[in-house]
């Protein structure tokens, strides 16, 4: 269940090069390409001439042809032209609202009217650098949510790196604030794991002092987490303390649907540090793929233990929350598109 | 959907030796392997006395053993016998008419009483060659009637080798003589592609002139496509061309349904140049395997939309008539098939 | 179909070291580690709090930690601790008995009392040697019972190694006493297959002498199959010879199912001969683990064919009595547990 009236990440923008790209978002298969004007495309993956796949196919000055039979698509899902054949009785397919910004293809799997695309700070300023990756997982895109609404399963799944045992003795605060979700926690006086060693290395910092780390978690519809994390040196003033004395970073974690029980996974980290510096984005990539690579075979297996058991009730423990309130925002989505599609039932109905 | 009362390959000769041979064709799994007088057998692969498949057993002295408990079974599916039992009751199983001819293995999955071969003068002629070998595709096997019946998706599928602008854009031309389906192309002054170019020069021809070039598609049901191929230098009569000024094969297509959505497809080609030349075959052999692997993904992703999308129309265009035109025969063959079952049920029912 | 109240083989004792193991033992999704005490216990694999495999999490001071949120479990089902909660509303899981005992671990899926763990002797007395493995394999275990309750299939199953002509020459006796099934043959003045050469060779015997052969097959419910196998020196005897003219020993059987169609097969051979000989022990395993594999495919491709064709009655010949009886006795044990069930219901319905 997740709404389809949306905007999603649908690919990195470098997955899309000279060839068409075939995705499944939200079950719609669909070919991605960029045509003649350097714009993204988003088309359902059907020929309309035999229901060859449109993503075999290739992009010839900028146009999709259909890589069995020759037939030209357009942008809208009419068919151009295809050789020795008139064209223009052939069915259309459908067209999904796309945006190439911020360093990805997003796509609007529904049918409603597309709002405006939320805006990225840290993706257009120069003082921010981003690296990231795909991960393709086998499990409903909500276990991820909240898999990152509530990060106390850093000591246990990534304890070699980030994880460490101050984090579930931290108390963890939920706060809903419309349809964003907000679950916080702060570590005072901790020694920082491996990863943040590294970092405060990087950054010319000691890295055997205490210090105190935070992590700030906020969901947002339809299923985006940004996480603010960072470590201070103790008694600088942990989150608020002044740049010289900390490192911090935005974890960046877009979460779309595939299918009911598969996503694709796209996470990264901003960091407003040394964006210059493409090696450390390079490191950091590898590192954090590394961990979020640790999560998988716990969030495959959870999957499956759910579908066998579909009759259990899970825990809701205040750990939980960030996890339970994004869900409700979720609900409250979905609630919304079935009143549309109702609205436009009844409409109908009393039309004819 | 597939006719069962017919001819159909199985194997190629040389994949029946010493072990037996399991198949499905036509969703009947089977055991193929030589009896004693060196004729081909074909059974029901399931053992009459625990259900294992014969196909796993041996042949010992041209008899069928099982490789279970070493029930020895006849080429009729009676038990001959079996260590120290009395084998007359034992249930028998079903046996196929199974005919080898033509280097094939041909069996009848029907209950039907089988009709003769249809014969194949270039296979019994030594003025002809073939070399051809087998895929095994997860498609309805009518998927690749289409392809072989519409061949202007060698433009698009086979750009590197035999495709050429020139054939979509020529005129196709479709006759149907009661069960035969021809469809033809003729391409008048055209730079011959890369295997035409091979060919030429084997033949001692010149390989850079303008050629004529022509493709002449016959379905014959079940399932057999035979495609006469070839080129002539330009100018001297073309198909009708003297042989000292041309190049020409067929393209021999045995498409073998497994079940609804697979087949195996037997192809190769025959020719009346250099028989002799084993060396010539393989290289053919290997050119052509080479060329037909580039439909097969194609083919099954096709497969796999259709099946996502069951309510969709597929267009049925003029290039389309070749692969129509064969559905139609077929549907024709299946209507009698379902005919007769009726006649059958009609004639138990008035003498009950 | 299978018992759940009995004991079956879910491991072998060395399969459970730092790490849990989870494994499927009829249908029940197991997790399996040695707590502070070092006793086996063996839970559902579900955490409570969000569904994860516990599986999947670590042995700590001998408790069982969930690897997602660090949920601490107890040996009785019911959570010990979590970081930051309480815990005593937590809903419990389900907690299976489990023993460790003559090298294996052993469990009770059923919701019955468990009766006393049978004794084997030959497992805790210093005069035997035991060695063994396991094979998952994917098939009903009645499969796997048929197929040791009936050894004419190592002639041609295992004809390079244990099989040989006589056996299915000789005739078959099959009893039953109670539940237990016992199947035997006797070959007099064979020659010795090559397994048996090798153990000929391997205690001092010359092993080119005709020897008397026997099989006796026990099976006992559940699903464990006892063979006592040997060969002595013609004309001493046979199985009751003295010792010092004869080589035999016991393959051990313990099959336990998975799911409808899968089961654990573990398998070995204990012997009473050069006990303390460990190479000869590791020679004997590779021996028979290659032995054993030759019956997988088998198996598997039985399972296959019967689940094709469920219509299909198989023969019972006299060899297969050992099996048909066996199946029996499941089917005894079978409706002694619908029955109990019927009786639970029914006091139920009077109390209610």
């Amino acid at each position: 269940m997740f709404p389809k009236n949306a905007w999603y990440v649908a690919a990195m923008a470098e997955e899309v090069g000279e060839q068409p790209l075939g995705r499944t978002i939200c079950k719609e298969p669909m070919v991605i390409y960029r045509n003649a004007a350097g714009s993204v495309v988003a088309l359902e993956d059907f020929c309309p001439h035999r229901g060859a796949p449109l993503s075999l196919g290739r992009v010839v000055d900028g146009q999709l042809v259909c890589g069995y039979h020759g037939l030209a698509m357009g942008c809208d899902g009419k068919t151009v032209s295809m050789p020795g054949q008139r064209v223009r009785g052939f069915p259309a397919i459908r067209a999904f609202p796309a945006i190439e910004r911020y360093g990805f293809i997003w796509v609007w799997p529904g049918a409603g009217v597309p709002t405006p695309l939320h805006p990225l700070h840290w993706a257009e300023s120069p003082d921010w650098a981003y690296g990231g990756g795909r991960y393709h997982i086998q499990c409903d895109y909500r276990l991820m949510v909240d898999n990152l609404m509530d990060l106390t399963h850093e000591t246990y799944v990534h304890a070699t790196s980030i994880g460490q045992k101050e984090i579930d003795e931290a108390p963890v605060n939920t706060k809903v604030n419309g349809d964003e979700v907000v679950t916080s926690r702060f570590m005072d006086k901790v020694h920082a794991p491996p990863f943040w060693r590294m970092a405060l290395r990087g950054n010319g910092l000691p890295e055997d002092q205490l210090v105190d780390r935070w992590q700030v978690c906020r969901f947002t519809p339809p299923s985006h987490v940004m996480i603010e994390v960072g470590v201070a040196l103790a008694g600088h003033g942990g989150y608020d303390a002044d740049p010289q004395h900390k490192v911090s970073a935005l974890v960046v974690d877009f979460i779309t649907p595939e299918t009911d029980t598969s996503h694709h996974y796209f996470w990264g980290m901003a960091r407003n540090f040394k964006p210059q510096d493409s090696a450390l984005t390079d490191t950091i990539r590898e590192g954090q793929g590394k961990i979020f690579s640790e999560d998988m075979e716990m969030l495959e297996r959870q999957q499956r233990n759910l579908l066998t058991h579909p009759e259990r009730k899970l825990l809701a423990l205040n750990i939980d929350a960030g996890g339970v309130q994004s869900r409700r925002v979720i609900e409250r989505w979905l609630q919304a598109e079935r009143d549309a599609a109702g609205a436009v039932l009844a409409t109908a109905g009393a039309a004819g």
